[in-house]
């Protein structure tokens, strides 16, 4: 009976977000384990079956460092930059989209959904080109050659609209390329943020591995939850943010200004963070306001 | 916390109950009082906003008989049957399609459903012709007029399965017409099965005042959880069934012959039944399988 | 033959209005006999029949106050003006919704045509508030509270295109509701005009019990045939119109405003009035224009 | 007044007709003025406009010949059967095609309506083949070369199913090709049996110069209102048919077995004989059922 | 194997048109043998089967004189220009409808194609007018009467979309009616120009039996491969453009001013003219660029 | 010019293959060179642009023993079969879908197509279930566990029709799962076959290394070019295949038996085979009629 009255107070909130589109970023540490991943798919499967159409996209940096280990590859690194060669990029693709897109997929057969893997390469969901990496040196300007490290040049989200309007659930790797058919290792947290733009998307949720935005860095305890665009623009100027958060934050920037309508900042390692967040009045993470 | 895993145990039933069809039958029991007609109606809502389309019948004898008495009209009886004259079926027609209905529409409206009132003249969704009633006199058969007292003669659906399709909740009045335009009053419960049987869809669910359907009349602890249909026409032969209890079991029976995949009896009166009934995995009801 | 000579020479009215949307308002004088309704049905499925949408509003208060009577409840006024409280209100839905709109659905079904009666909560297409009644008294202005006297807020006008385009007759009661659930009594007319505005309907068809609007009131003969909106306007501010004629214009000028091409204003008591405005050069009512 | 009377008497009858599908074989004999034939286009456009859907089919042997003469060309025949060589069959495509057709064409411009000219060879509505004419000469069957005389081989509606949907009205002329590029006069009569049957129309409609059918040839009042089709196929066993209207019968014979609901033979020289036929009860000329 | 290599090197070619609606303006020289006709409709067959929606426009002047004076009739000249009396203007219907339009629908069934021949009356396609063509007579302006020789008032496109969207290649007329009824014979250039703006087609194809546009009017050597509208326009107003190239250089530039892509002008009798020009890199005729 | 009269010699073959589906499996050895996997593309894309829908279906053994390799796993064979445990599973996922399957998506762009690539786990497109392999031991028949190889249990079509429907050609690896989220390694020219089943698809084409089918294994002059399903299975049953010949014929007789109408077995290492066997009246390998 609790669990039943459970249920009716979430209705609200399933009203307010049926029939609505959502675009969600697995973290690499939902691919700590198997247990984490299949709880997390349980809860998109959840959103699906509650009226909301999910968009998933992953990453996999851990897992292509371990491949690449395994296979005796050793990580070239540029000013603190890794370099993706031809054999690397090989390796990229074999683990995001053989690896983790294939096992986030299986998850959701296992859990009764019908999932679609992609990846940007599919219907020319992403067309990618080199990224260029500048660094000053004395007076002049070098570019730093990364090799097949690429960024969105535009998204066609043909191939993801109908496959959502089907009653698919599409997931997407940050693997993409040029039209010359090079292909690219992409960020997948700033790929989820211009897919959540092409699709007015109505929310993106990026699940990480903290809380959410700190206001300070060393104070678990400063989580941010609710900030408009302006503001958070201002403190990633301000460099208060750092290392990973940069490009989330970034990616979320983009998707509001593309019109998405809110964008939430979670811990996704917390168990069923992501119903917490939608589902209740608080939430438990940081989200953003345009 | 404890909340979101109630929701999350509740996902293999709503994935099961996904996209399919209900008519749930709402007894004049509901009625007694708004604050239990709008528990009803929020559980019906839940259920459409996870994926379910459904589609409310509703009656409302002891509204009828109170507007009569209000009116200072004396109910006519041949034979322990209710006698239904112009007059009367004038205020039929008040009462269920002008009060009844609607108010089950406006408390959709209050908890933000989009329902549509309908009688069974509209869009003509039940073609009705009159009951006739047949008694032994002696040796000879002798017709009783029971005025417009009616049955179904044919539904035609269409009109639902449009608003169903376009998203929206049908809740319909058992008042119906010939082609002819004689309106008569039809028994809900019937009506409900007809319509069920017409849209093929996947349940019938029937709410009264009592937990089910008892194998033995003085015992309420003598619930019959599961029934077969051959076993419950059995029953019905032998008359093991009385009062209110017959239609809803003739309506069942029509549902089940026509395709409905499993009809449930429940006690409407009980909180969150429907939900109960259909998200836990005992239920509360005697659920008839065909 | 002189009758197939007839018809042919409807067909140049006929091409014109082929497939065009016609909103037509029914008067309360339609219903003072069943032989009148029947008629103005019949030419309204004709109008339907030869490729013309209508869509039917009508409105009801002589027989609420008859109903109210018989009810013993005294209509209450302040400064003029009818006082609805909670149990008139329920009056006005079980007359307009259980017993007009009813009776005119069934006057369809008995002619061959297929109605769907609404009322403005159905499908949300008229959402309402509570209408503020202001009174000069002395210097101050103080607010008459007239009860669940309400006005349109908005039109949602999807329910009625899904109907019409389904081939569907809708017909359409002038009670409505906000969103909190409180129902209010609208005047029908300027309902009328309201839906008319949001189908952007080629006509708006007031029938009413005089021959349109004339321009000395005590002179049946100054008949105007035709009028410019800005004119009839100009005739409103200057008080020469009186009565149930005041909203009937506010009705027609919302709509004209709204993008109707026409609207007219003609005597519904007389016989094949809509067909006699539509079908003949001169017609017999008022013809107001943009 | 009494023009909107005759008007409203329509209704059951147009109720009827409306959205069904109407072949109408419009014969020479309308082509002797351009009055009669704009007569029988408005009757057309009548239909059209009350939500029939019709199909006009003509011939046009009367104007074939003429222009023959005018061309110094002589009809040969063959045993009483004219032969068309390759010469003859250009004209018979001119005339058919590039004068008839046309002309009926700018007719239904003249009177506001949107045809569409096709021959049974665009979108290959028509797949002909050359007819065999065999002759016993004493104990020998001999077959008789007539030249570019075909018949129906197959009817492909979906052109006509096409082009109706979309409000336009087709019309038709007897010249249809095989799939080797050979063009062929054909009955069209004959066509406009297949084509009624490939459309599953509800009514087939010849228009002829008699008033119908006779019991007696000799006698214009023995004219039979009614046959069943076994009855009248009887008839032409029997040889009491004559001339053309044998080639009439065989193609009212083809609709009817092919689900056409209604055949009538009606005289189309007489003023508004379409609608007298379909819009009063008696009618005025033969009604074959099936 | 060649040929399989033949086909790959098109393959660019075939990418670039893929799905993009082309007219194809027939000029009367490809009606001189049926062995140039023929070869014709297989190239723009080709353009259908590798998914270009082709339109054909024709026009038919020798033809037209051929059966005038076939039948004795004088062509009658006013200042040199060609007066059409009721009489010619019946000669031209049935030569273009009848004869010419008719033969180039047969020759795409030989062929396997499915077209449908249309003239410029049928479903209203191009709308036409009086053409009023001036002449300065000492200080006085006087109109010269060409009788039905018409131009274009508008051009509504559906009935081509609608057939060209279900796979038929529409092969059109010169021939137009205004909505009167009234018939006219225009220039096939023109109206081919009308069409492919209305269609806002990818390109305008304008086969003629000169290699395209001279610059030396008098040296075929001086084709001209690539040129501007703007240029065109030039070469125009200053009068380096001679006879049947005026229409068709009006046409061009209506069509690129209409937002067609490309125009062309190829020698149509030249074989498979119209894919070197669109499957080669160099073409063989001139394209005009906006 | 010899070019273009190439293309207009194919013109009876794309007339034919017009609108219909084929599924082409390309056969490891099209992998052998990035030269060779490019023409056989833009062979495929040549197809998709002459009006063929393609699904391309790939497999991928000798990558994988390679790959296997390369990360130190000495392949398992119990009696000759390999065993595929979890991790080799995880390598063939790897290389099929992160490694092939992408290059041939990858290789679609670089020549303008869009692709979109699937294993048979995307959108449920194959379920599978555990191969059981038994084998005879004296009078016992024992079961060899192979581990994780799969066969296909069923097909669901849906993906591909929409995808295919959309403009997009599939690529799909024979990798799949049951229900319970286990993956399989299946034989890519077996699920070929159950794919062509399902699609009704008009042809299975089968690249392979050898010319086709041989009546003598040891003579390759002694090419079938033309086998009925019944011979071909009485060569089967006879043991006159070897190899992988061998599921090649059984994914044919699977095909044909499911209502595909051609299945070809050709060369794919000879270049534009594709072409050359569709395209051309010989052909250049074996053609398999129902």
């Amino acid at each position: 009976m609790e669990k039943v009255e459970a249920i009716v107070e979430a209705l609200p909130f399933i009203k307010e977000f049926h029939g609505s589109c959502m675009v969600i970023k697995i973290g690499g540490h939902a691919m700590v384990s198997e247990d984490v991943l299949e709880k997390t798919i349980r809860d998109i499967l959840l959103l699906y079956f509650v009226g909301i159409k999910p968009v998933v996209i992953h990453g996999g940096g851990p897992e292509i460092t371990e491949k690449m280990e395994r296979l005796g590859i050793k990580p070239k690194f540029v000013d603190g930059l890794r370099v993706t060669d031809k054999e690397t990029m090989e390796i990229v693709e074999m683990v995001l989209d053989g690896k983790i897109n294939s096992k986030i997929v299986t998850t959701f057969i296992k859990n009764g959904g019908k999932a679609v893997g992609l990846s940007g390469k599919d219907g020319l969901l992403v067309v990618a080109k080199k990224k260029v990496k500048k660094k000053k040196e004395g007076d002049r300007e070098i570019i730093i050659d990364l090799g097949y490290v690429g960024e969105t040049e535009y998204v066609n989200p043909e191939i993801l609209q109908i496959l959502i309007e089907k009653g698919f659930i599409p997931v997407v790797s940050p693997v993409a390329a040029d039209l010359e058919g090079n292909c690219y290792n992409l960020n997948a947290d700033l790929v989820a943020g211009n897919i959540a733009a092409a699709l007015k998307a109505k929310k993106l949720i990026m699940l990480t591995d903290v809380p959410g935005i700190l206001s300070d860095l060393s104070d678990k305890a400063s989580l941010i939850t609710r900030i408009r665009a302006d503001e958070l623009e201002q403190m990633l100027k301000e460099g208060k943010l750092r290392g990973g958060m940069v490009p989330k934050v970034e990616a979320v920037l983009t998707a509001l200004r593309g019109g998405v309508e809110r964008a939430h900042i979670i811990d996704g390692s917390r168990e069923h963070s992501i119903l917490l967040e939608l589902f209740t009045r608080k939430g438990i993470g940081t989200m953003v306001e345009p």
